[in-house]
């Protein structure tokens, strides 16, 4: 167990190195690692190459590993005891709309907010690139200091986690045996804001499914055919349009079947956190929760299934008019889950609510992008204790339990696969624009995350004595 | 007047000129004219300038001349006595989806249909490039035999038409002196079959609007702030979804005041044409009639009012999956109009109806790409019977009266501002995929329209005596 004045040196440390840990994380951020796109296939094992490399330096015995997709990175240590595998993704999301970003994506920067705040500014700044990244400069530190790590690292980098982990289930089952290990750490969640630290307890799940509806074999005239061939936006739109009540409730059935009531005392403690309209959505430009009418804010961005469409595209979307009719359209559209709630059972419930609304001449075709459930993790985890104490020591606030919207599908694979519980600590804020233009990452998130990470280290220690 | 033997002659020669009347219609669908698209103006330009330098080699005192968009052309013959001007557009609509067309668009070839039919395929074969060049062969084929045409001639040709003529009102008014002349002939039309010729007498109207809906300032993660923020694709899919009823009636109120029942007498015309879904609509794939329930499909397409969504994006659209709530979403509506009806009372009804249905926190933005009224022309007109006797000699058919389904707004423009009547003569085909992917325009009515025009002009200068 390392002492007090071991840690204080590694902080020391890390304080004194940070312009190069900035440095490393560009490298790192400046891959164009984007899974979603073939095209990004070579950048993507690029970075799990870079990745590799870096752990091989810090003392890891390192894999670069085939999946049924992009690569994923395994670094370990050596010793015994308690062992943590730690968890990041090096893909990132794409960058569209280009015209947006105020930077080039792939050219990070740091930059000054309109409010004083410094931030890494490109795509994977924060998701997940500058978050994983706290984890290795941490280790990176202790190393470098004490010439060892507190516990038995196991350092996990995927490169498939933006378009669902899909094939990352059967990575963790065909190497059981090299992952195995006592408890998962993430870093891919957020504060509760910019001073107050936080672990998060529970994650939606997630059915992600593409749907085009087919109906003429080509495009139209709409001048010739207009009012006699059946139009697939009007279709598309006419069934997507449907998917909400006036209330914001979901219309599909059976969605709601399973979902639990949040308790009356974690609804009273999420009372007292205070998230509003005004200092949750004003940010973004907005100023009413959009969600069920019935339900807290907190509650419909955190403990509350839904339903978004994110993308649609169909027929002339140039400059100017076409007077076309469209021979297909197609919609992407999404489901946050919460416990409770099966993802297949939504995913058919889907498929035949479309199927139920379509009219003659048309046919409707499915993929799938994402199917995950959602997690609620154990409040009494012994290595849940000792990072809310590591957190609450370095931020000089208490560290707050608090569910999460997203997803990370993986999260689930790790309990029902390797039968390990996991401990959620990240360090984004709200207000970085995460698959969005211009991405961000607080340089007081990285610097602070990173001295966070050395002290959780220290505390897992601790907690096995 | 030119006598019967006149006729014979010049029609003889458009036989024997056929080839080198397809490699001139050739050159002008090698330019590529796209009005829609600002990239391709110089294209516009270019095929302005072409057919200019083509009229003044057949005697036209020709000019090209500007408006507020794409130039227009003029060409006037000598002579006195009624004149007839005749309209076309150079413009064509854009190509995309590229992928699909078996040919380069702009690189025009006969090709052979599975029916063994012989079709010019390109992008304007149809429309209007190769229907224009029917009425300048057979006055190249007129001055070539005789040395003039029957009857005093103007050619006017615009580059805006496919996007909704917009600056050609203001053209004719400032160019009024110039263009005089007692009526119009359009070639821009089709038959009723491959055998019938037919004269449209109606036209429908255009309503063509653009609107976008915004939320957020930004695109957004939709796990973060999914169920809490507005999603502007969900807001445009409800709104867009509602705008027909059950049995396929356009839902805007006041939407069908002042149209008017087809006459029982013209019903009963119509029907013996047997328009059915087998013959109109499994040629594209389709087997049902979309339109109003208790309307004939012949009024469908016809005679009755409709709406269409033409085309719609938002959100993520490439490969793969992005869980982003987006910022904006828009969509290109058009209403197609008959008589009766008033666009800027549809227009404004539209944009009502979608301001009315907006949640809180969302805004909308419109652009009209397109306001024309419906037009019903007179059928009685002297030179209609004479075009409608010409066209039976020359297929060996009776010529038939038709509503056609599209718009070609400056035949209005021709009424209201000029004062004169038009005569829609046109040798378009269903199936020649006009405003899609491999657009076509079967060689006999290319050499049919030449010597159907040849045999107009000889019936306009009868008709005149």
């Amino acid at each position: 167990m390392p002492d007090k004045k071991s840690l204080d040196a590694v902080l020391a440390h890390i304080d004194a190195d940070i312009d190069n840990s900035l440095e490393r994380l560009f490298a790192l951020l400046r891959i164009k690692s984007i899974s979603t796109d073939p095209a990004f296939a070579g950048d993507c094992k690029a970075a799990a190459e870079h990745l590799a490399r870096d752990f091989t330096s810090l003392g890891f015995a390192t894999d670069v590993r085939p999946t049924g997709g992009h690569p994923a990175v395994i670094g370990k240590s050596n010793g015994t005891g308690p062992r943590f595998m730690f968890y990041g993704h090096y893909d990132v999301q794409p960058v569209d709309p280009l015209n947006l970003w105020e930077h080039p994506p792939f050219e990070p920067a740091v930059r000054t907010l309109p409010d004083g705040r410094k931030a890494i500014v490109a795509r994977g700044a924060e998701d997940d690139k500058g978050q994983l990244m706290t984890f290795v400069e941490a280790c990176r530190a202790w190393k470098k200091v004490t010439g060892s790590f507190p516990v038995s690292i196991t350092i996990l980098i995927e490169g498939e986690e933006e378009v669902g982990s899909k094939h990352l289930g059967e990575f963790l089952k065909n190497n059981k045996s090299d992952l195995a290990a006592d408890f998962v750490l993430v870093c891919d969640t957020g504060m509760w804001d910019q001073n107050t630290p936080a672990i998060t307890t529970s994650l939606r799940g997630l059915v992600y499914e593409e749907v085009r509806i087919k109906a003429a074999d080509r495009d139209l005239h709409s001048g010739l055919f207009g009012g006699a061939a059946r139009n697939p936006i009007r279709v598309l739109t006419h069934i997507l349009g449907g998917l909400h009540d006036e209330n914001g409730r979901v219309t599909l059935p059976g969605f709601y079947d399973g979902v639990k009531d949040t308790p009356p005392e974690i609804l009273e403690a999420w009372k007292k956190l205070n998230l509003t309209a005004d200092n949750f959505l004003k940010p973004i430009g907005l100023s009413i929760p959009a969600g069920e009418k019935d339900r807290l804010l907190i509650e419909q961005v955190t403990s509350r299934p839904t339903c978004d469409i994110n993308g649609i595209i169909g027929g002339y979307t140039g400059e100017g008019a076409k007077t076309v009719i469209a021979a297909e359209a197609s919609a992407k559209v999404s489901f946050r889950l919460v416990e409770g709630q099966e993802p297949e059972k939504i995913r058919d419930a889907f498929r035949a609510y479309v199927k139920e609304r379509l009219p003659g001449d048309c046919r409707a075709e499915f993929g799938e992008h994402a199917n995950a459930p959602a997690i609620a993790l154990d409040w009494g985890l012994k290595p849940l204790g000792a990072a809310k104490r590591a957190l609450t020591e370095e931020w000089g606030k208490e560290a707050v339990l608090i569910g999460g919207g997203g997803s990370i599908p993986v999260v689930s694979d790790f309990k029902n696969t390797l039968g390990l519980d996991s401990v959620l600590v990240g360090f984004g804020l709200e207000d970085d624009r995460i698959h969005s233009p211009n991405e961000k990452y607080d340089l007081k998130s990285f610097h602070k995350g990173i001295r966070s990470w050395a002290r959780i280290l220290a505390a897992l220690a601790e907690a096995r004595e």
